[in-house]
This record gives structure tokens, C-alpha cells and sequence, in this order.
């Protein structure tokens, strides 16, 4: 056989032939084929695709007069509002990379990432201005006046109360719309030079330590709108409702599959119950992503709120926490229909899904729910997934019991932490990145979170899966939301304790007998040792994203004191 | 502003978050996700994606096992069969290149694609063996015993004689099967090293002169798997029924796409409308491409072969030459719902699609159909469509009128013609990609197609697109199929000439009076100099994939004369 080592012919790429990946182009395309769709919905705002392009060339061109180009970094701190959509393209139009900053930060943080960004410019929603002003104190402050101040630009929504807006104002900042029109809404943006040139910026969430920032790059963010796009089968012109922040992971890229899709985002300054299931009633929505917590909210609403049946089958994505079944089984009687993911802001969002099998439709609900509890098998733009044994780095066996990391490899893992060598050396370990999640393979080939390594308690010697235990517990009917974590124990070393919410209307008057109700509960679902010791009542404190803060109700359980030996 | 001229730091590529792209990973995906769902179904035989993914495996091993590698040929010569859509992942998961051969080629034309492209492997279906010989006959004594003697594998299929298949045995050649079993269904397939190799190499018709070889690469195949599901709205689990050949741009790259979406092939041997209806019926087929010339087929179908009404809805895509709108018209009354698209070879099938509009929904059939005619816009992956005047390589105007070519830019734009740089030099010309087909932008940015630049009639130095004037012909009752070429012409230069078939049933005795009545009905819809002044019947010369081959019309019109000035 004749055998040659070269391709079958020398074939350079050319500029009729090779084009740099890039989630912008998109919005050209959406323009062209579908001008006069609305693009974005926000109140009494309604732009159409036509409108959205000029705006955001516009934007990209003011941006550019102004001087950001590439190397530029364009911080955005707002809520679900339309400008934060247009920030997506008018930011990486003009070169610049976009930070959307976690609007739930304090002034101290968000110090820290202007600082550690170098954001040259910030574009602030009206109603949080003074906070954006307070971070830019602290940083022009520890700087000693070093940090170069950026441009302010104020995004006025109808929505809010005039005085924030007139505050801002009055401050020297530019108001958005009035910001536009110094651009040219013809601008001639160019796609990147290369695809792997830096889209967004985005900063995890550090409960330990410094915030890490995770850069991610254009053709990851083509290659995940798309998938996106395929997993969950959204056809062309599908009405998206914002309940998932922008600001965290750029809305797990749904902002550029949206634009893929030619479709409608409909924006949400305020993620209640009533404004999901009014969105849905009134303008058509066909799919939205929220985190568990969310989701919790909207099936418990009170009946007032809840417009049900729905008037359509509504696809919800759920991540950043392994749903408990049974809420699984409470969306799913609802007539929602749930696609379980799982992935982390370095994998550009979700990027495995828990697919669902034909077969598992004759199975009872809470064995379908259990199944579909689980994070699944990688998204088609993802090409490595596995669990491995962080000693030897080979793969655990796929028995649903040996637990192991996860790990991810392909095109939609992150460029990096900026300015982390040391960070991005422990996370790229072995070609492979870390997510510090642990969890098991089953012999389907699903994985399955067992926990974040820090979220095990160790009691007694034995491994207790802090999110089996909480599984169990959300099946409890006075319980609202759960979270268990270890807390210091005479005897065993460590033992869960249990952190709860209850449902509106529950009678929590008399809580050592609930405490014992949900303990005998437990017992009788769960080896003795996963049954909490504990049961504490009141709020659970979550991050911007719906994340339980676990680490707080650690230092909570460690503040507590060790559960005495007498207990036992 | 800060502006440095680099990007925000420097986070280079690492096996953890770089993978060449390929569409093969869809293929080991698939078998994690549905093992056991059916990949590919072919009268009696059954395959799940379990099975697809050993069998491709052990077809890779085995071809590397007898010295296949980066650089190879393997040309198929076969019809819809699992053979053949196994070659599509098995070949270059051994790093070699895909030749899918036409199989409705001559002996003389497949010669020259044999030496061409130096295959060192061919896999033939039983009943084509005896083709592919005499094609190796010719090359070898052409080449004087200098073309090596490739590996004979024989595809044996129960449809066919037994007779074929002991011919081809007899002959030396290895069944395929055989050959299977001598190749390991775990072997470990790598990804290519570069996204740019080549994936597949497949020659255009060559109507004019020797076929060009069109090599794809991966990054390309990948990128149009994906887009093709965006575009159609293709649902994870669709099941696609295979009328268009896979030999034909490897069936526009869905080969790929069934693979990401994890759908059911149906294959069919032969395309006739009972086969058709009948899939669809019985294998619950929700998704086919065809030619118009096919879709004319099952729409006039006899009532015995027809099984209305559909019992869903079933998408069909076409592209190939401007459907009539009458076609689609027809189509869409039966159930169909028809996504007009267009390509080349060289663009990995269709990469602009008539994207339907919501406010056409309202207006009339015919109205739908004129504007559904058309070819668009780009797909998502088509980063660039333009149709310019070739004279300063300028866009035309968006006047609905003004004729231009249509030129192509973007990531799924082949690499280039094999062997080939005059070819190339010409296709690439100014950062396009040179299609030579002739059409106009609308004021909507959509394109249409008015002809190849050969086929546009000169009379009396006036253009007419046969394109059009065919269109009109087709709401003809009587006509089924029509093809309008230039008949030289003693007064005008060149006038249109009709070459005509009519539909089943239909009278035709009385050829003249037909003819006066179609020129007459011709008459009363276009410009008088439009109207074909001679109308010719019989069956029309087509191509493998139901092209009309207007180059023997154009031969056969010449042949009979300039048309005589008395006849003004």
C-alpha cells in the first residue's frame, strides 16, 4: 500500500477557506435573516434583531472612539437587562474582553477584580452605581491613586427610581443610551484575528480563596452556543427567558446560542415565581435555566402565582447543584421538562448533560428522577470526560461506587486564569482540568457527583457524601432546602449536620420535634451514620447564583461546638 | 484608556483544553450515550450505536493493519448501505482519506478517480464489482502497470444475487465482513493531529472537463454536522432516511450529523416513492434530503404507492437545482415540510438555506413557494455569502435584478481542488470562493440562483435565465420535468429550447399540438422573448444525483439547427 506521511495534498488555508470562530458573527446572521424578530424583551423595551445589531455596533464603535481595543478588558455589573445582552457582542466586537461582574459582590471584591482586570471602562446599572463607586474607592485607595480611573458609563432602566440614575449623573458618569450615540451604528467590526484571542472575562466565586479569574475565548463560545443548541434541541426562533444571571458564565454562552437561533431573550431585573410563570403565560417562553434553588421556588409558588396548566411543554436546564429527585419529580409533574447539566465557568458552563434514554420513561418517577439526578455524559462540543483517581491518575472502574475527580478535556475547557500560573498549573495537571469535584462512574457511563472534595465529612472514618445525605432529606415534606455539612464531633471525628428551610406555611414552633421528625425520617432511608446529628433551622446564605455558601454554614457548625459524646 | 497590543494574558493551548476538531468523537459519543439505540437500519440488518462503533473500530484497525495510515486513499464505490456509512467514520479514524465514488460513473471516469487520487483501498458493493474492475482495467494498462493493485474488499448484501458477490470472491477480493473480523472493535483511534487534515476527497460531476477532486477537511466536516442539525431544528434522535446518496458530498456531511445527534439511518438501496412512503410509514422517518427531481417522484406518485395522509410531519430538505415552485407547492399540500438549500460540493453540501419567515405564513401557496424557491442566506456555519459583479469583484446591489456570481467565504469552504492550483488559483480568486453560479440579491438579503453562467440563453443580446423561464414551464399541467437550453438561432443569436417530460397519463400523440400549447401558456405568463420557440419531448439525461445533465441537452440542440428565421 503506498504510504505516504503528509496529507494527500499540500492545501493551505486561504481567506475564502478559513475564518476564526467567533459567536459575533451570529448576530450578523440574525439580522440578516430575521430583522424585524424581536431579539430582546424587557418590560415596555422591545428591540428586534435589526435594532440589537446597530446598537451593538454602535456600542462596539463607541467603545473603539474611546479607545478600547485589544487587550482592553469592559467590566459590566447589571442584571439581566438588555444592555447586559449587548455587552455580549458590542464589547468583543470592538476587540475588548467583556468581565460581567456578579452583581451580589460586595464592594471589596469587586475591587479586587477591577483591580486585578484592569477594567478600562465599566458599565453600571443605575441601582448600582454607588456600589461600583464604593469598589472603585477601595481599589483607587490601595492603589494610592495607581489605578487608572475608567470610564463610567450608567445604564438607565425605566424600572428603577430616577434618584439612582440622577445620583450617577451627577457624578460625571454617561449614560448609556446617550453613550450609543456616539458610535456608528454601521460600524465595520472585524472577527477576531484568531479564534483563540480572549472573548470574556469571568471571575469564580472564592469562597476560600482570591477570586480566580477564568478567560475564555471565541471559539469555545461558538463551539458551546451551538452545542447548547443541540443538546437540548432549541429550534430555530425559541423564546428564552433570562432567569439564569448573564453575569455568570455569560449565561452559560446562551447569550450567543440565542443569537444562533435567531431567537427572543426575555430579560428579568427580578427572578420571583410570579415573573416566570408570567413570562411563560404572556410571551411565549420556551426555555429557561435557573440553578435548583430557583427552581424550588417556582414549583412551591403559591397558587396565586402559579399560572398553571402551562400553556406549552417548557424546557428547563437546571446546574450548579445536583437537584434533589424530588424536585425533579415535582417540575416534571408540572409539565416542565427537565434537562439535567452540570459543568463549571471553566467549561464555559454546563458541558455534560444527564441525556435522557427511552427506556427510562416506563420506569416509576422517583427512579427516573434518581436517574436523572445525576450529571450524565459530555456535551457533543465536549471531547473528554472521565473520574479518575487523583493518585495514580487513571480512570475509576464504572462500578457507581469508586469515588474519583472529574475531569474535563476539549475545546469548551477555559484559556486559563488569568494571571494564575500557579492555578492553571494545578488545574491542567496531567492534560486534563480538575474540577475538584468528586464522584463516581456508573456502568452506563454516567458520572455522578459524589461531592466537592471539600463538602465530604469524614465521620468515623468513613466518607459521607455531604449531597446523598441532603438527597434523602429533600424528600422530607416540611423540608424546603437543605444543606449538610460536617461539624466536629467527640466521637466520630466529624458528623453531619444538617442546615433547613421549611416550607411557607409550616408549623416551626415546636422544632426539636421537627428536628426529630426529620432525623427518624432519615434513619429509616439511610445508613445510621449519613443521618444528621443536627438539625438547624432559619435561612440558608447562598451566592448570587442560587449556590448554597457552604462554607459559611461550616464555619456555622464549627462555632456550634462538637457534638458532645454523650449524644450518641 | 490602557490599550497594550496584546491580549490579556498569555494562556496558551494545552491537551486539556485544545482538540482538533473531527467529527469522529461524535460517533464514540453516541455509543456512550444510546448503546442501544438503533444507529443504522437496512432491511433485516439492525445495528445498534453499540455495534456502530466496534464495527467502525475494527474497520479502522483492520485497514491500519494492512498499512492504511495519514496519507491514504480509500475509495468506496457503493450505494446507501451500512458498509458504506461505517466507511465514513472507519476510514479516517485510520488518519486515511475518504473517496466516495459516484456510483453511476463510467468505467473510463472511475479510472481516472482511481488514479487520481492513488487509492490504495477500494470497497466495492457486490453488484458494482464488476465496474470497479473494468475501471482498474483501464487505469492499469493506461498507466502501464504502474498503478499498484489496491486491497479488493467486496461488500456482500443480501438484496442483491448471490451471483455477484461468488464473482467478486472468486476474483480475489476479501469480503467485507472477512475483512472486518481481522481488525480489533476496540482499537484506538486517535483524533487527527490537525483540524486541517483532510477528512474526504470527492470528485464534481465534470460535466465540461476532468472531474475536480474536492478534499474536506475535519474542522469543516465538524462544524456543518453541527450546523446542519441548528439549521433544520434537528431533534437528538431524529431518524433520517437516506434517499440522497452518501457518495454525494458525503451525503452533505448528515452522515456526521446522525452521528451528534445520535439518530437511526435508514438506508435505502434503491429510491423509488414506494420505498419512500413505506419508510416512513413503518420506520417512523422524520427527516430525508433529495434532489427536486426526486421530490417530483414521490409527489406524483401512483395512489398504490402513496401512503397519506403522513402520519407526522416529515422535513425534507432539497437542494441540487431551484425546486419549482410548484414542487413546492405540491409538497407542502402532502404534509412536507420543505427547507429549500443550496451548495456546491466544495461548501460541504448546502451552506445557504431559504429560511422561512413567520410573516410569510399568511400569504398565498404560490407566493410562499416564489419566495421558498430562492436560496437565502447562509447557514450558521457560512461565515461569508455574497453575489458580486465579477468585473471589480464589487457586491451587487440588493435590487432583486442585478446578476452577479455567487461567492462563498468561511470554515466549511473546502481546502481545495487535489492536485490542482490553476483550479484552485480560480476557485479562490480575491478571498472568495468562486461558485459560477449566476443570481441576484433581493432587497431582503435572500439570494437566488438565475443560472449557471453557461446556461444563460443570449438572444438578440438579451440574458434569459433558463432558470426562470423553467419555472413558469413547470406550473404547466402536463409537464414533469423540464430543462431549457440555448438553441442557436438564425435571427436572435439564440433562442430557449425546451426539452420536456411529461406527466404519467398524460397524451402524447399529438406532440405538436402539445408543444403550440405550452408555448401558448408561455406566452400568457413571460416576456414573448422568453418563450421557447422549440419544444422538444422525451426523457430528460440526469445525473447520479438527479441533476439534469444541460450540457447533452445543449449538444442535442445545437445539433438540430439554428432555429429558421420563417419561424418568427
Amino acid at each position: 500500500m503506498g504510504v505516504v506521511e503528509r496529507d494527500i495534498d499540500d492545501l493551505p488555508k486561504n481567506p475564502a477557506n478559513y475564518t476564526a470562530l467567533t459567536p459575533l458573527g451570529f448576530l450578523e446572521r440574525a439580522a440578516l435573516v430575521h430583522p424585524t424578530r424581536n431579539s430582546l424583551i424587557h418590560g415596555s423595551v422591545v428591540y428586534t434583531w435589526h435594532q440589537t445589531y446597530r446598537r451593538c455596533r454602535q456600542l462596539a464603535s463607541a467603545l473603539t472612539n474611546r479607545g478600547a481595543t485589544f487587550g482592553t478588558t469592559v467590566a459590566v455589573i447589571a442584571p439581566n437587562i438588555p444592555a447586559m445582552y449587548e455587552s455580549h457582542f458590542g464589547v468583543p466586537m470592538s476587540g475588548a474582553v467583556l468581565n460581567a461582574v456578579n452583581i451580589r459582590l460586595n464592594a471589596q471584591t469587586i475591587a479586587f477584580l477591577l483591580g486585578h482586570s484592569q477594567a478600562a471602562v465599566i458599565m453600571v446599572d443605575q441601582d448600582f452605581y454607588p456600589l461600583a463607586e464604593e469598589a472603585l474607592k477601595i481599589i483607587t485607595d490601595k492603589t494610592k491613586g495607581k489605578f487608572k480611573p475608567p470610564l463610567m458609563i450608567v445604564i438607565a432602566d425605566e424600572n428603577c427610581d430616577q434618584k439612582s440614575l440622577q445620583y450617577a449623573l451627577e457624578r460625571g458618569a454617561i449614560e448609556y443610551e446617550k453613550f450609543l450615540e456616539t458610535g456608528d451604528p454601521e460600524f465595520a467590526w472585524k472577527p477576531p484575528e484568531d479564534e483563540w484571542h480572549s472573548i470574556t472575562l469571568g471571575y469564580t466565586s472564592g469562597t476560600t480563596a482570591s477570586p480566580k479569574g477564568v478567560v475564555l475565548h471565541h471559539r469555545g463560545a461558538y463551539l458551546m452556543a451551538l452545542s447548547n443548541a443541540v443538546i437540548w434541541g432549541m429550534k430555530e426562533g425559541a423564546v428564552y427567558l433570562w432567569t439564569l444571571p448573564m453575569f455568570h458564565c455569560n449565561g452559560w454562552c446562551f447569550t450567543w446560542t440565542l443569537a444562533a437561533l435567531c431567537g427572543t431573550s426575555i430579560c428579568l431585573r427580578q427572578v420571583t415565581a410570579k415573573n416566570v410563570y408570567s413570562a411563560i403565560a404572556n410571551l411565549g417562553v420556551t426555555h429557561f435555566c435557573a440553578a435548583p434553588v430557583v427552581l424550588n421556588t417556582i414549583v412551591n409558588a403559591p397558587k396565586a402565582e402559579a399560572i398553571l396548566p402551562l400553556p406549552r411543554v417548557v424546557h428547563v436546564m437546571t446546574a450548579g447543584a445536583a437537584p434533589p429527585p424530588s424536585l425533579l419529580s415535582a417540575m416534571s409533574q408540572q409539565g416542565f421538562r427537565v434537562a439535567h447539566t452540570y459543568g463549571l465557568s471553566e467549561t464555559y458552563g454546563p458541558s455534560t448533560i444527564c441525556a435522557w434514554k427511552p427506556e427510562w420513561d416506563s420506569l416509576p418517577p422517583e427512579e427516573q428522577a434518581r436517574l436523572n439526578a445525576r450529571q450524565g455524559v459530555p456535551y457533543v462540543a465536549l471531547e473528554g470526560l472521565n473520574v479518575i483517581n487523583t493518585q495514580n491518575m487513571k480512570p475509576v472502574p464504572s462500578d457507581g461506587k469508586t469515588v474519583g475527580e472529574i475531569v474535563f478535556r476539549g475545546n469548551v475547557v477555559m484559556k486559563g486564569y488569568l494571571k494564575n500560573p500557579k492555578a492553571n498549573e494545578e488545574a491542567f495537571a496531567d492534560g486534563w482540568f480538575h474540577s475538584g469535584d468528586l464522584g463516581v462512574k456508573h456502568p452506563d457511563g454516567y458520572i455522578e457527583i459524589k461531592d466537592r472534595s471539600k463538602d465530604i465529612i469524614i465521620s468515623g472514618g468513613e466518607n459521607i457524601s455531604s449531597v446523598e445525605v441532603e438527597n434523602v432529606l429533600y424528600q422530607h415534606p416540611a423540608i424546603f432546602d437543605v444543606s449538610v455539612v460536617a461539624r466536629p464531633d467527640e466521637r466520630w471525628g466529624e458528623s453531619p449536620c444538617a442546615f433547613v428551610t421549611l416550607k411557607p406555611g409550616m408549623d416551626a414552633s415546636n422544632q426539636n420535634r421537627l428536628a426529630e421528625d426529620i432525623m427518624k425520617f432519615g434513619r429509616s432511608k439511610m445508613p445510621a451514620y449519613w443521618v444528621p446529628k443536627s438539625v438547624i433551622f432559619g435561612p440558608l446564605p447562598k451566592t448570587a447564583t442560587g449556590k448554597i455558601q457552604k462554607h459559611l454554614l461550616r464555619v456555622k457548625a464549627k462555632e456550634m461546638g462538637p457534638v458532645k459524646k454523650s449524644r450518641l
